[in-house]
């Protein structure tokens, strides 16, 4: 538990400036609830990351993922919405004499502030494979964004990993610099929406992608200096290679180079909350309540809400997010103006440290 | 159960064209479902009542509903979507042979359609008090929508009856038009966002809206050739005054106006889903299966899917209802790639009349 100290007391915080925190701060601006937004370690969230979003409803002609994060944050701020550059590096509760607890927050550079609620939306972030030569060549032609990296990346050989939407939106679009684009996946099959795998299929027709199926990258190769060189590969009919080794049927082989791409899925941003004893689930991601009525977005912690990736492991989009961040909004108002009927009729104040026998 | 006939069979069938249905409609387009959507009674839904929305993300200068409606629309087009005039009067199932059922739905017109997967996104309509008065004068005088009917009273006494966001918002509204706006709320507090109190404490300070707290309408008087004449309205200092009408403190008064607009609700519109046998709450409020995983939008009968305001009895705003309609494309495009795989392991299709003993 945290002393109180001299930190600003704040009505709402809210973690993540994504489409779910800025949906939230929206709303939460809206119902006077003066929320202070810190935009965590990637501003505007996964987004960002995206060159063109076709399937947010309301734009026909698509938008570019940082447009409509700006527009959110424009948005927000009308309304009375924060935004602030901070990390969040860890949170926790004084318990205060009277109803209620009062949040402390801790930035990485320090700073300390206080709030009556938070909401969690946090998002996730890239998932690595832990193979050697990650750490290495992270950065220096290991990538985990596409849209970020792709065109320092011409006429290379690029290897894609992954099965999903992410994976095969940037095998697609990777084509544009790329030689060759090859997608290796662990299995025969892809998880992605048919409309990618469409599209896939289209390029691979054309010679622009080529399929490596039941295919894992085990190692990279290459220097800061000079990128990667090459990748280690296997392979196993049945999928699944790594699991395999021993296997005679898994075929080890050296594959030549100039870029690889993670695209293997995203872990939630849910360090922070370590102290706060919220319940997760077994990949990290923040259990709230669920339901079909008031409070869905609550958790086992009063005055704690989570939207957005940091919650939803499954449909992880743009327009869920949002709103995830509109209902954690109005969850978190319904919570404050309770908490202070609560604590006018027990005589206490939030920010004041009231006098008391225990 | 119906009976196979001469109907077009496809995919998916969205009932509702409002924010969840076409959002929907945009996710099946991508998935390659050819998602038939059927407008309803009000087609574009809700929203289109609204003159401005200012609280979907990605508008900062706010967006009018029937725009946001449209560009939808174009959207779903573009990928692929069909969006028809017409209104599901009931659905059923015909126990196929085999894995599955296949949904019969018919419309007012009576033309007749198959379909593997059926998506609920039928949203909610207005409510009304069921008082003397109100079948005679619906339409002459009273109305439920203030965007729709404000201005032609204008200089008038409004009578506004409700105490949530949509009574604030028609009375905030109506104030253009009116002599001055009377809103009658049943209780003390209003329930709507701060945002709307505010604007309505504002217009009070003005003299353009008078409050009329713990008061309720009982009765509308007046013609289809004059509209509304005066009302009856019934005030007791404790608020629900029709539950106390032999209390001496109950006051019945005469109250002169020119319009009333009633805010007061929806109901869901469910009544086309009877015999499905699906599960609804006490107000008719479609049950989904919720939790926090795959299948959230998934009702009790297999391949039907809900989504907005049909499922969402608390937060119901567009954005939320944007997230649902998505949520129901993904479960309804899991679920039909599973029927076809099992249907393609039994050997048996879905349009084919198949061969059996029983």
């Amino acid at each position: 538990m945290s002393e109180r100290d001299d930190a600003e007391h704040r009505r709402l915080i809210v973690a993540g400036s994504g489409i779910a925190g800025l949906t939230a701060a929206i709303y939460a601006g809206r119902s006077n609830n003066d929320p202070l937004v810190f935009e965590g370690d990637e501003p505007g969230g996964q987004l960002t990351l995206t060159t063109e979003v076709d399937n947010f409803p309301g734009f026909p002609e698509g938008i570019s993922g940082p447009e409509l994060v700006s527009n959110m944050k424009e948005q927000a701020r009308k309304f009375g919405a924060e935004i602030e550059n901070g990390v969040i590096e860890s949170a926790d509760v004084i318990d205060d004499p009277g109803p209620g607890h009062t949040f402390h927050v801790t930035l990485s550079s320090g700073e300390t502030y206080t709030a009556d609620a938070v909401i969690a939306a946090s998002g996730a972030s890239a998932r690595t494979l832990g193979i050697p030569g990650e750490d290495e060549l992270m950065g220096y032609g290991l990538s985990t964004c596409a849209t970020c990296d792709g065109a320092f990346f011409r006429d290379e050989e690029i290897v894609v990993v992954g099965g999903g939407d992410a994976a095969c939106e940037e095998a697609v679009f990777l084509t544009k610099f790329a030689s060759t684009v090859h997608l290796v996946h662990r299995r025969e099959e892809f998880r992605a929406e048919d409309y990618w795998i469409d599209r896939v299929m289209e390029h691979v027709d054309d010679g622009d992608i080529d399929l490596k199926l039941n295919t894992e990258v085990t190692e990279l190769h290459g220097s800061k200096e000079d990128g990667v060189d090459h990748v280690t590969m296997v392979q196993h009919p049945e999928g699944h290679p790594t699991d395999k080794l021993d296997d005679p049927e898994t075929d080890e082989f050296a594959f030549d180079a100039g870029a690889v791409f993670y695209a293997i899925g995203h872990t939630p941003n849910t360090d922070y909350l370590e102290d706060l004893d919220v319940e997760m689930d077994d990949d990290g991601y923040l259990e709230t309540i669920g339901g079909d009525g008031a409070g869905q977005t609550a958790t086992g912690v009063p005055g704690l809400f989570g939207a957005g990736d940091v919650v939803d492991y499954h449909y992880q989009q743009a327009i869920t997010a949002g709103g995830m961040g509109c209902q954690a909004a109005i969850d978190a108002d319904d919570y404050l103006e309770d908490l202070e009927r609560e604590r006018a009729a027990a005589g206490t104040e939030a920010a004041t440290p009231a006098e008391s026998d225990d």
